[in-house]
């Protein structure tokens, strides 16, 4: 492990998230409230500090980047990030408890929008507007970002990165430069997230709830700044949510060469075709299984599509209370909960390219069965998916387990019910935000112990990072200097 | 698909059936309960007249057997065996609604233990009699029961049909001919039992019961003769049957390998290592975390290590109802619950030996992303395991998710809470028995509607014959004929 170089990149990380306090500290500054600008301005000086200090100690790092590095660093990166973007909550006092201010940011950056705070109204304004702003840079990658507007070092460096912060099982280049396709991406990011901005104006917003609720469905986080998330405003403004939701759940390629005219590729893809195609049966059947709860065709509708947008991208908005649905529409949500958004989207969970390949797997398994002797292979929209993908799906999936069932055991330990439990793992493991009972979209996470929020901020960055830069933390190999 | 193979195939297997089902009938003509006489007399010639008639349809079939062959009449044939074997209880009006009737036999034949009876004690002896010994011809497998001992056809055959039966990921040969290995494990299963009916006896039972509990022990399946399970027994009786229960959930191929005198690749299976090291672990932290709730240590310790036996090996015995554990407790539970028992036992659940490799395929991965370009292999008790098992370990833990979470959507119809829903799914899938809130040990799974039921017999005979011989009935390819 090169320590040099891991702290170089850390001291440029950091840097661009003291430069992105500064519109947070600007708003304090103008609503007037003292407490949050001494948390912002303290913030800020600790990050130049730092960076100062890492950039002295660090010098003449070399800049070669390989696979170790650029796993750990990732990792690495994005708890350093927590714990410092964190520290306004805390130095406010706005959230007393430092492990419940980090717990608040981890569930920022990562898109969860689990939220520990019981009423989210009594929080200021720039602390609100940090808080859904970690969607926004999380969402699409802080060291995405790094790359496409800084500037990587070497390919090899970029590839890497990529490759641990981008979701789903393989990571294409949409041009052969890598900082191009990076770049490419943010725009296009940046683009919808201004068109999300200007339909809620429309819809008579506030530019500042506009914004927040803009940067929490872009980041398909969840975060909101009223305490019923958004089950006191218009219509118009929860069906504007629910598209602007699940086009953020689609694969950002698929913008690109929807930019460059190649709407066959769009239309012809099976994973999108899938992730509709998963959405609307959804909501027949939820509208179909609610439909005496509410008073017209448009409100089952309108609430169904919004939870069901709300829940396979991960986002975790609310407008009505859908732990008080029956029992198969609370199932079909768990089940959404695990399927997940589409790889190379900002939305979490297993991902539907990634459940597309563990099917494909096994029905090659069984044709296998049938046939010893026939050779099979698994296709992607017609091309031939490398047995590398397969097997790096494959330890996902059986990494994804394993964890799934150690949180459940160790959170179980401050005695909630099995359903709360399970369900506050899945939330956040998959980066969702509320799940059922005590983790309810009406609750939040504050009753959980300590060790227990810790233990999910885990969970919540491993499930942001695809699992294995959380796991090379715990490697020996890791941190072995050969 | 080759019918009249299967149809011949069908019908010796539906001779043991018949012939097995002599001792009932002679218990229940012994005490005298006519109609289940009746119900046992009339299934008994309905099989001699079924065997025949298939036996005259069949004739000159191929006596060469395919993969596909194999797999297809493994699982027609456990069905076929229900159907009918469900015909006594039915008949006897003892359970008079019929899918109740082919819930319970499944239970039994698969080894899971769940009952849809409310009371156990009201039903006759013979009854119970034959309820039980389901357990026992499940546990070890009527197909490798007919192997063992009225011999294959053909070398093919038996190869497939033990990969079909067998729990497992990697099905080993004990001496080169198949024959011999499958009456060596057959001997070995009765000569155990015997041992276990004997120190039974040695408590104090009497013979009946002594028998009974013995099957339902031998075949890790649950099925009891008392209402209470085993809760009102001695603490000898229970003790004795703790150990018998975890001595079944021990791969079979160990107590060949003890008789053999090859003590040292015991001792160092790490499979068996870990079985034991997960059930003392289990024992510890449950009884640390149950301390509080009974009177003295060794009581703890009694119930605990009953409960962890009991549910580890996927049995479903009960002497205490954890469903009034705490939440840790209960979590440790639904944990043992998917992991199992060894490979090569009685046991149902996704089995150690698999949970081992999925662990060493995830740590495959993890060094492989750390150096992309060192060949990694995953080698278990020292020689190398072949992709082929891997990759058929890997789309197991798919095909095992995958249902898992589409049968928790079709028994949530019926309304129950989340608990429930996923606790009997985990239940059922896994033969064990009893799970959590209103299918616990002290309720059953009666109150499910027709379609619950029969969605969890499908996933009884799923889980007891690892998926695929149940996923390649549905499959397209199987019954083109070519």
């Amino acid at each position: 492990m090169n320590f040099k170089m891991m702290g170089r990149f850390i001291a440029q990380i950091l840097s661009i998230e003291g430069f992105f306090m500064i519109p947070a500290l600007c708003i304090s500054l103008y609503c007037g409230d003292s407490m949050a600008v001494k948390g912002f301005l303290w913030t800020i000086l600790l990050i130049i500090g730092c960076v100062f200090l890492l950039m002295m100690i660090c010098r003449g790092a070399p800049s070669a980047f390989y696979a170790k590095e650029g796993l750990v660093c990732v990792g690495a990166s994005w708890i350093v990030l927590s714990a410092i973007g964190c520290l306004p909550f805390w130095i406010s006092r706005e959230i007393p408890s430092y492990v419940d201010a980090f717990f608040e940011i981890v569930s920022g950056f990562t898109t969860t929008g689990a939220s520990i705070v019981p009423a989210v109204e009594d929080l200021s304004k720039g602390i609100l507007y940090w808080r859904s702003f970690s969607h926004w840079l999380g969402g699409m990658g802080v060291l995405v970002f790094l790359l496409a507007f800084t500037g990587g070092k070497g390919q090899g460096f970029t590839m890497h990165l990529l490759r641990a912060e981008s979701p789903g099982p393989s990571v294409g280049k949409l041009v052969p430069k890598m900082r191009t396709t990076a770049a490419i991406l943010y725009v296009i990011y940046i683009v919808i997230t201004l068109l999300n901005i200007v339909f809620l104006l429309l819809g008579g917003m506030t530019l500042f709830e506009a914004v927040c609720h803009a940067f929490g469905t872009a980041g398909t986080g969840g975060f909101g700044v009223k305490n019923d998330s958004l089950a006191s405003y218009s219509p118009y403004l929860q069906n504007v949510t629910t598209v602007f939701m699940i086009l953020f759940g689609v694969n950002f390629s698929c913008y690109y060469l929807l930019l460059i005219k190649e709407w066959k590729s769009v239309f012809k893809d099976e994973e999108v075709r899938l992730y509709f195609g998963i959405i609307l049966a959804s909501i027949a059947l939820i509208a179909w299984n609610t439909r005496d709860l509410y008073g017209s065709l448009e409100e089952t509708i309108r609430h169904t599509a919004f939870q069901v947008g709300s829940i396979i991208t991960t986002t975790g908005y609310a407008t009505v209370d859908f732990d008080l649905w029956p029992s198969f529409s609370k199932t079909i949500l768990l089940c959404l909960m695990v399927v997940g958004a589409c790889a190379g989207s900002t939305g979490g969970g297993l991902k539907v390219a990634r459940l597309l390949l563990l099917l494909k797997g096994v029905r090659r398994n069984i044709r296998r069965m049938l046939n010893p002797r026939r050779m099979e292979v698994v296709r992607n929209n017609g091309s031939v998916v490398s047995e590398t993908v397969l097997d790096n799906t494959n330890a996902y999936l059986s990494a994804y387990v394993v964890i799934i069932f150690l949180v459940f055991l160790v959170i179980s330990l401050d005695g909630f019910s099995v359903a709360t439990n399970f369900s506050a793992v899945l939330c956040t493991f998959n980066n969702i935000g509320p799940g059922l009972e005590a983790v309810g979209p009406t609750c939040n996470f504050a009753a959980f112990s300590d060790l227990s929020k810790l233990v999910l901020c885990w969970a919540m960055l491993a499930g942001r990072l695809e699992i294995f830069p959380m796991l090379v933390l715990f490697s020996r190999n890791t941190w072995r200097n050969r």
